[in-house]
């Protein structure tokens, strides 16, 4: 159900409501969560002396902690808010900061990406050549009276929800009829989305008013450039296309050499008719994308062997069309055996794997999904998506697809500047090359005015469908041909078209780079990892539960918490001296001198998944406590900074140092109750 | 001339565009640079054989250089642009990344900041209570024929400089009369300069059609929100409002206490009338904002000390009024002596003259500039520019303003919900309280429709000036009250406000915080730093000149770039091994494979600004070189990586490590002429 990340694709035929992501819908989401996600919730269900948790309660004790301590809140709160945007608080923030800096680790740096940071203003005609004007829209209704807006296949698809879970006296028919709408929801036309609203008797929900028939609804944010009123602009809906754009200069930049890939981090926007799902579909949100540039006639990439060991839940599109679930596979053998298409596509799948994993997200709940043939635009390769699951179900989190030549292509037309890289020859060499060569006039008198799309599709033909055509016109004479930009059959003459393959020398190869394009929505990425890295655990008392945000170092929104024991002069100055120690190792950390029970600020510092706390209770060694263990160990004064960056820097984990240190035990009085 | 960062302010006499920084206008532009860029032209002029170069060819050479090299170029190029939209390329990005992880690192980290992270689209009331969506605009005139729009400042300006500078019979008077216009364009209405428009015959300059008369157009970017229509929304002309609306829960997130600061980066949009001056004036923009949210009874800082020796160039208001230029003041005195307001708003002013002189801003061509009463908002305390000197003069790149309650208060009022701090007293205290009471009944009868902005006006009076009222109303009966929001004196009798001095008890004291804003122009700062670290060097043949970006480590965008001195295998694997030590370090290098001579090589390199070169001329150990003494060690292999972090790391200069390493002598092949 989420178009996060994937482009439209302008003249071709399934319509963007189309390439939504389906699975959802054609299998329900399950009413138990996956192994991983049902053991931690079976943990968390003991810890809370025998109670069940269901995904809502789960999420609401998620989404609670998240707002209380600050780590997003709804934008303009004070004015009521704004549906679908919200403001990362201290902690979220820096929650999105680490992320984005191991992306650019991860991705940029060590992949020498060349990394780009272009506006958000985008002039018309970007959009008109990427398909975004005519296509990038969602069906919408209005409530005839007061004019409130809906997304028509929400109400459709809540309508049958409704009746399926509600309504005990449906007959075996109706309910099968339903479910046969969520599950073709996404592929029904305007007029089709409209005659079920008609036919079911859907009102406006607020107001039971009639509705008005579907019409489309454009989701980028309109605005003006310069003062005329002439030059009409929209806030990027995606970042790609500035990297499309730049492709002439980048090519250069790379010495003309290929592969290269460019990057961009950035704000996209996209005007949500009814903004649902909290963090998952909101109206402004950040994007990470790579465009990796690839010569057409040879995907394979040096660094596979680097990620073909490794092991995952992949979901090809064989085991969803055939109802089976997603299975373990080495991404190896998933190429080898051409289930991924080419070696690219496979390193990046694997690379995002490993990115998603360290920051936290539970690999059980992390599986890759490949498109459907009807999710997918004509022109593309192939497409995986990284789904994780949460409460809300499996959420598109990174696309990668693999889009070949279509987006150097539209803006190369639209432009007018070759969009191309060239091989130079080592020595002239003698090609066979296939000529397609229509007739314009005989195609102008059978097909006057669709004339341009099919002589378009024509030359668009690969060598095979070319030399397919070919033999087929030479033994029948003519042949029922698609046309995909117009989307019907038309019938090609023999003396319509001339095909053959001639000889020729060449100097070099000029052609258009096949583009295989990762794209992270890091919000979801981010609202994922939430869910993932939060439990809960008994307190002192009976009924008290605890929130812990077990963070990995490496995304924690600060990595350490020093608290003196008591208020005493000396502790405070030993404290003053750790925080500065730690500041000089470029820790993020905070101390805390509430004076509250040691008991209570382990609970507010777990709470907001600090890894590791310092409680200063003598002048030469301190306690250094763990958060997820709750283990503790005594380290000296002038040691603690380093110890500290060992862990948070990855070098070493706790149980690597546990081992080096003598054990604290707890007194009674340092684990008291928290707060209420 | 430059209204990036200061907000505008509503219903205060002095319009927006008054705001606009003067002084570049009150005192002309020098003709030549200050001492250090004289110093720096004139080495680069010696070098240049001779050849003087003026402050329009220094740029050229900088702008081409950052152009070709791809640190930017403008927006949608291959579209033909979009005036005021520009691209930052994989080096400029780089360079960006560098400056705002280093902002993060010296500002939010260092000082215990909270960080937001809140969204562009902002609905119209925010923006509204804030003032931006009455005031924040500028005079335009179009074209009547054609449409085309221009700011009327820039016409009358451009037409008295073309006079000033060309017209050699132009009498004394007249002069006088152009250089008086151009002193105080500023402040001129719609009307004045509608009215100097038409008496010097000003006409559109691309058709020489008549012009409109000049009219305001607001400078923020339109949009809707939603599907509807009916909620219009912009992007935000700065990040500071997400902040201000988020005051609650910030107050309560830091446990209520103040002092705290929040702290966000993001894009901010302005849809200037026509861009000018590439990347110092365009329609979208990083800023980099903090509001520091202080008691305004108490205005100290813990950590003024610190700060308190600096000694750099500052420009006190009264300095300006003289026509004396800027000197050096020891940051200290100039609080102790009440030339800056506060010590909070001193140790700022600290702060900010670290960060940048530690990005490598030139210190002799920083200044703080104080505001004139004229360009400060009535409500504002006091207000400091840190201008830069580049080839368009003294830039404004960040503004540091004691902004008062001013923003915390309207957006209080209008959205009713009370953004106030508390400090409660250990003990109830007797205070004695100024109660000043307006007689509605008085005012309304003497004032009619003012009455409410003169009623505002007396309550908020200071305690010294409502005592010095009452004496005077106690002496004279009546007295001459200045209302800032009528903008104009009226008579307040006795009868019309009681003003005493009562005493209270109170347990805790509400007030609304002062806020100390000091706010970053990224681009701008990034912009002057080019043009700061820019210098040329002979090349090997005559007339060459190599471009040089001598970035400190801190900001270039490559740390290292490694070269095997010619094609062999064993060089190769190598570098390789020398590449992964770096990768595993953290440190961002390139290998450069292309076999071109050394000296171009080093050229290229130089370019862009990486600080060191490693040359692999043989397996053992290696040769490092500085970029701007050209000085070259020898260093074993399996040192390098570590030499290298040290150096761009900051804990060594190359000095430091100079003597530590044996020298390499250059050998003829190694330094050719490069590329051309």
């Amino acid at each position: 159900m989420l178009l996060l990340l994937r482009r439209v694709l302008p003249s071709s035929p399934p319509s963007p409501r189309a390439l939504l992501a389906r699975p959802l819908l054609l299998l329900p989401p399950p009413k138990t969560l996956a192994p991983a996600a049902a053991r931690c919730l079976a943990a968390m269900a003991s810890a809370s002396a025998g109670a069940t948790m269901t995904r809502e309660a789960f999420r609401a004790a998620v989404t609670n902690t998240l707002e209380r301590r600050l780590f997003f809140v709804p934008s303009f709160k004070i004015y009521g808010g704004v549906a679908g945007l919200y403001d990362y608080g201290p902690p979220g923030c820096a929650v999105k900061a680490n992320v984005l800096a191991f992306w650019r680790q991860h991705f940029v740096l060590e992949e020498g990406m060349l990394e780009v940071d272009c506006p958000c203003v985008t002039p018309e005609v970007v959009l008109k050549a990427s398909g975004h004007v005519e296509k990038f829209t969602d069906l919408m209704v209005k409530d005839e009276k007061t004019g409130n807006c809906y997304r028509a296949d929400h109400l459709l698809k809540d309508f049958c929800k409704e009746k399926l879970e509600r309504d005990s006296t449906l007959p075996p028919e109706k309910a099968e009829e339903f479910n046969r709408i969520l599950a073709i929801l996404d592929d029904l036309s305007a007029e089709q989305l409209g005659a079920k609203i008609k036919e079911y008797g859907i009102v406006a929900p607020d107001t039971k008013n009639p509705l008005s028939d579907p019409y489309p609804f454009n989701l980028m944010f309109q605005t003006c450039i310069g003062p005329s009123g002439l030059s009409p602009g929209y806030m990027r809906p995606e970042t790609a296309q500035g990297i499309f754009v730049n492709f002439r200069d980048l090519y250069r930049y790379n010495g003309e050499r290929l592969p290269f890939a460019a990057a961009q981090i950035g704000q996209a926007f996209r005007n949500e008719i009814s903004p649902r799902q909290g963090l998952l579909r909101v109206r402004e949100f950040t994007l990470a994308e790579i465009e990796h540039f690839v010569d057409p006639e040879d995907k394979s990439h040096p660094k596979f062997g680097d990620v073909s060991d490794l092991e995952f839940l992949m979901f090809p599109r064989e085991k969803q069309l055939a109802g089976r679930s997603a299975t373990r596979l080495k991404l190896g053998e998933a190429v080898s055996e051409g289930t991924v298409n080419n070696e690219t596509l496979g390193y990046f799948i694997g690379r995002v794997y490993l990115f998603l994993t360290r920051l936290g997200i539970d690999k059980d709940r992390l599986r890759f999904r490949q498109h459907l043939p009807n999710e997918m635009a004509h022109y593309a390769a192939d497409c995986w998506d990284a789904e994780i699951e949460c409460s809300y179900g499996w959420i598109e989190c990174v696309g990668i697809a693999d889009r070949s030549a279509y987006d150097l292509r539209a803006h190369s037309d639209k432009s007018g500047v070759p969009l191309e890289a060239h091989e130079k020859f080592a020595e002239p060499r003698e090609v066979e090359k296939l000529v397609i060569a229509p007739s314009k006039k005989e195609l102008g008198l059978a097909f006057k005015g669709n004339q341009k799309m099919i002589l378009e599709a024509l030359e668009a033909m690969s060598e095979t469908e070319a030399l397919d055509l070919k033999v087929a016109l030479e033994s029948k004479g003519e042949v029922e041909f698609k046309v995909c930009t117009l989307g019907k059959d038309v019938t090609i003459k023999k003396n319509m078209v001339t095909i053959n393959v001639e000889k020729k020398k060449e100097h070099q190869r000029k052609f258009t780079p096949s583009v295989i394009e990762p794209s992270f929505g890091i919000g979801r990425i981010i609202y994922c990892l939430f869910e993932h890295c939060f439990y809960q655990r008994h307190g002192k008392a009976d009924d008290e539960q605890l929130n812990v945000f077990g963070f990995p170092p490496l995304v924690a929104p600060i990595k350490c918490t020093v608290f003196p024991l008591v208020k005493i002069e000396k502790f405070d100055v030993v404290a003053k001296k750790i925080s500065k120690a730690l500041t000089a190792a470029g820790i993020s950390h905070i101390i805390d001198m509430t004076g509250n029970t040691i008991g209570k600020r382990y609970a507010r510092t777990d709470e907001i998944g600090v890894p590791l706390a310092i409680t200063v209770d003598s002048t030469t060694s301190v306690t250094v406590r763990d958060r997820d263990s709750k283990d503790q160990i005594r380290v000296e004064v002038d040691e603690v900074a380093s110890v500290v960056k060992e862990v948070t820097d990855g070098q070493s984990t706790w149980a690597d140092i546990m081992w080096r240190y003598p054990t604290h035990t707890t007194s009674a009085a340092d684990e008291e109750a928290a707060e209420p």
